[in-house]
């Protein structure tokens, strides 16, 4: 590739003014404890960052629980592989399928319950340093959940503790109380153009 | 939580008419072949989603690829963990730090060529389901690699072999050759409101 000296310029002086900026943000920034985030949005990826964010954990030596709000038809790659630790990561699978293959609205309360009551001890517990809860935003849309307890139990974490929630449609009341929010929009998906779901991509 | 009948009722209705179309869907989609994905924009979870597929593929026994084309200057969970798998995880560290902590733009250019010599190599071995080519959008926005040949040796890859892309403002083109794209859109960060990078969070 031919350059230029000029734009070797160019780029050197744009690097400088930006490592400034990041230099100057990371003097500001306060000491490390634990953060709430949520994935949310119609695009893919949204319980695929956290579970990469599980894998990140879990190389820096910290422990993992996942709660997994919505189970799929198909078993996961991600449920395969993340039960190969059981000393490193407590993971629950509720519910009994997708919502709209059962079309029993209390059946799926109760599954809700039953599954925030494991997320509440993954929550109490200090030597978990990630709470995964998978598809929450679902149960909390559907009002399978209220939001108010599902939120005092989130804010009683210990200090160190970080949680990470996913699912479309976050109520506004937890994007709010979340310190890092993420819109996983569509731009586009194989789906739309007649590509089955495939097996290390969807599921 | 008091529940009526009627909400009930079209509660039940509605998830029966998605029930419908997600059926439609899949009796149209074709069969299983490599996909490319691309995760861009500005927010968070665009290398996590890559690295939670990577889980995934890797719990239906897949083998995965990755190669990182910028190198951050922590240590990241995510390397630490993906290389307790060596014979199911090819990992690729490339380059010497974030491109704004060098400012050296033939070097960057150097270490990207030989970055893509590696992810060239991935793309043409069978024996990978999956390759994850972390910040190559990075590499591509600032030149530092030109499009045409990277397409050319994607487009050239195994049939079954699923690409991850990821990194901020993919170029057009790239968009345009990619099954699925999604937007990582930034709604909040918890770095605005001067909290510190928080490891298992952002490394």
């Amino acid at each position: 590739m031919s350059e230029s000296p000029e734009r070797d310029a160019r780029h050197k002086a744009r690097m400088q003014r930006k490592k400034a900026v990041v230099d100057a943000r990371i003097a500001r920034a306060g000491d490390e404890h634990g953060l709430l985030l949520v994935h949310t949005g119609n695009g893919k990826g949204k319980s695929s960052a956290a579970f990469g964010m599980a894998a990140r954990a879990l190389g820096h030596g910290m422990r993992v629980g996942v709660v997994q709000f919505v189970k799929g038809t198909a078993s996961t790659g991600e449920e395969a592989f993340f039960r190969r630790f059981p000393e490193q990561v407590c993971y629950h699978v509720m519910g009994e399928g997708f919502t709209w293959e059962i079309q029993d609205r209390q059946r799926d309360i109760d599954g809700a319950c039953e599954a925030w009551k494991v997320a509440r001890e993954l929550l109490g517990d200090p030597s978990i340093g990630l709470v995964l809860l998978d598809e929450l935003n679902i149960a909390l849309k559907y009002g399978y959940l209220e939001l108010e307890p599902v939120l005092a139990d989130i804010r009683a974490r210990p200090l160190h503790q970080h949680v990470v929630a996913t699912g479309r449609s976050a109520p506004p009341g937890l994007i709010e109380a979340a310190d890092t929010v993420t819109e996983m929009g569509l731009v586009k998906h194989a789906f739309q153009a007649g590509v089955r779901a495939q097996k290390g991509i969807e599921y």
